[in-house]
């Protein structure tokens, strides 16, 4: 056992996988949960979700030694006011968030004094939302990035890494701008790069959906299955890590006006030594047991 | 039987694959293979593909009912001046480029009477190559386009779509001028964006190579995917469906400038309209059956 209460905020995939693993790993004594929405309250007491699932965020939080706020980045400063009165000196304050300098930013000037604010993000989901989608192998061999924001209490960051660890996860700390750096150049513009080039497709008056939904295997389908995802939890993501997405876009805008210039003025040389280039960064995500022939999107557990 | 005899021409995988394919379907009374270096040449002869493999052009291609180009793009037209003297009257001369505009201009010069030039594009490919690497399913399910330039004699049209349908295609017909802008948006944009993610992401400095192939699982991975493609082939797409890749580069800029825009300008509403409107084109794509949970890039037979 590692805390003695853990509370859920939000009661979504994330925050349901987290009870389920946290019960599989015996490494809470009481879980208690609360979602804003009265259906997925009742839902989450009707499958036995944790063992407690609170009316009030006030009764959800009193005296919690970790509390994680799994809301969508845009509503965490609200939740973090609200609860701030009523969390325990010593408790840990955590999250789940995609991005991590506009949360630190929305929670630290509620945060009260004696209590340890450390922001997570575990890089791990599936396509499902809400209470019942939650299981426990989510985090199993995914990594989950410990955020600590400025001078964090030594012992406080042991213990979320020991929780994280203890849900399967592989845990690894770097800083907020960083954070929003690297999830920018992994996660953010490639996301808005494969939403733009599947709406110039559809856009495209010459040439029919059907038609690019028929031969979509020659490359444009690995780029509709990034873009189909959640249209809000995406919008949250590009205005909340606006700075980091423009800085990378900005780069990626150069380098294909590089390439578009070459194909104009036919330097092939150019071209070819730039694809010789990429395809190293390939084979060392197969090395890393990043990928396998059997890919999963970030959704499974591919990873050795 | 519909061909008496097929030469292939370039005995790479997609030759390989045909030579399996058509004997699987008895689609030739003999099968003639050549190819320009010598050890492709022993390779064939020594896991026995086809019937006969030819040290000569000229030997290769006299007296075949059908002869297919399959070597690169940027080779198709010297090929065809040093085959035209030898082609029978009323032959069928296909070709399986990626490109069909460049290949149309290269080839058609070459020309002599009574032959029937249909060019093709098999939809079908893995990350192997050489004699040895094709197999008799490549085509299985598989879109072949027949991209006819200009008036074509119906029968040795038919005569072709059933030699595809036989190796287990399924055929369609267009002009290679929407052929070429087709593959604009449904291969070529999307690889060259591809690699530029992953040039940008190999070249920042402030994001180490092992960070990004870490936490490639967030989207990153999938671009690299397409991202390690054969250099050589890729480098000859786009100087050679210039154009139409120009062309679709220029509404992808169009349109990533919109969503920068949106980003910079904190335009919420836009942002997720567009990432609404690019899931139905996903959801358009799994109702086709050109994808699954298993998907396999291209390369497989997930289609129903």
């Amino acid at each position: 056992m590692i805390y003695g209460t853990v509370t859920l905020v939000g009661l979504g995939l994330i925050a349901s996988s987290i009870i389920h693993a946290a019960k599989r790993g015996g490494l809470a004594g009481e879980i208690r949960g609360y979602d804003l929405s009265d259906e997925a309250r009742a839902t989450a007491r009707e499958i036995g979700l944790g063992d407690v699932i609170c009316d009030s965020l006030a009764e959800a939080v009193s005296g919690a030694d970790l509390v994680i706020l799994a809301v969508p980045v845009g509503a965490m400063g609200q939740v973090a006011e609200e609860i701030a009165p009523h969390l325990k000196p010593g408790a840990v304050l955590s999250d789940t968030g995609s991005v991590k300098g506009a949360v630190v930013r929305a929670v630290e000037p509620h945060l009260p004094e004696g209590v340890h604010f450390i922001p997570a993000h575990p890089l791990a989901g599936t396509e499902h939302s809400g209470p019942r989608a939650g299981f426990a192998e989510l985090f199993d061999n995914r990594w989950c990035l410990l955020v600590p924001a400025g001078e964090t209490d030594p012992q406080a960051l042991a213990g979320l890494r020991a929780f994280w660890e203890g849900m399967g996860a592989h845990v690894e700390e770097m800083d907020p701008e960083h954070h929003d750096l690297v999830l920018a150049v992994t996660s953010h513009t490639p996301h808005l790069i494969a939403y733009t080039m599947v709406g110039v497709a559809d856009d495209l008056r010459r040439v029919t959906d059907s038609e690019v939904i028929k031969y979509s295997a020659a490359g444009f389908r690995d780029f509709t299955r990034i873009a189909a995802s959640d249209p809000t939890m995406w919008r949250d993501v590009f205005l909340s890590n606006k700075e980091a997405t423009l800085t990378i876009l900005q780069r990626f805008t150069e380098e294909l006006f590089r390439l578009q210039r070459a194909i104009r003025r036919d330097d092939g040389d150019l071209l070819f030594d730039y694809f010789t280039r990429t395809r190293a960064i390939r084979r060392g995500i197969i090395e890393a047991g990043q990928d396998t022939d059997a890919p999963d999107f970030g959704r499974g557990t591919t990873r050795k």
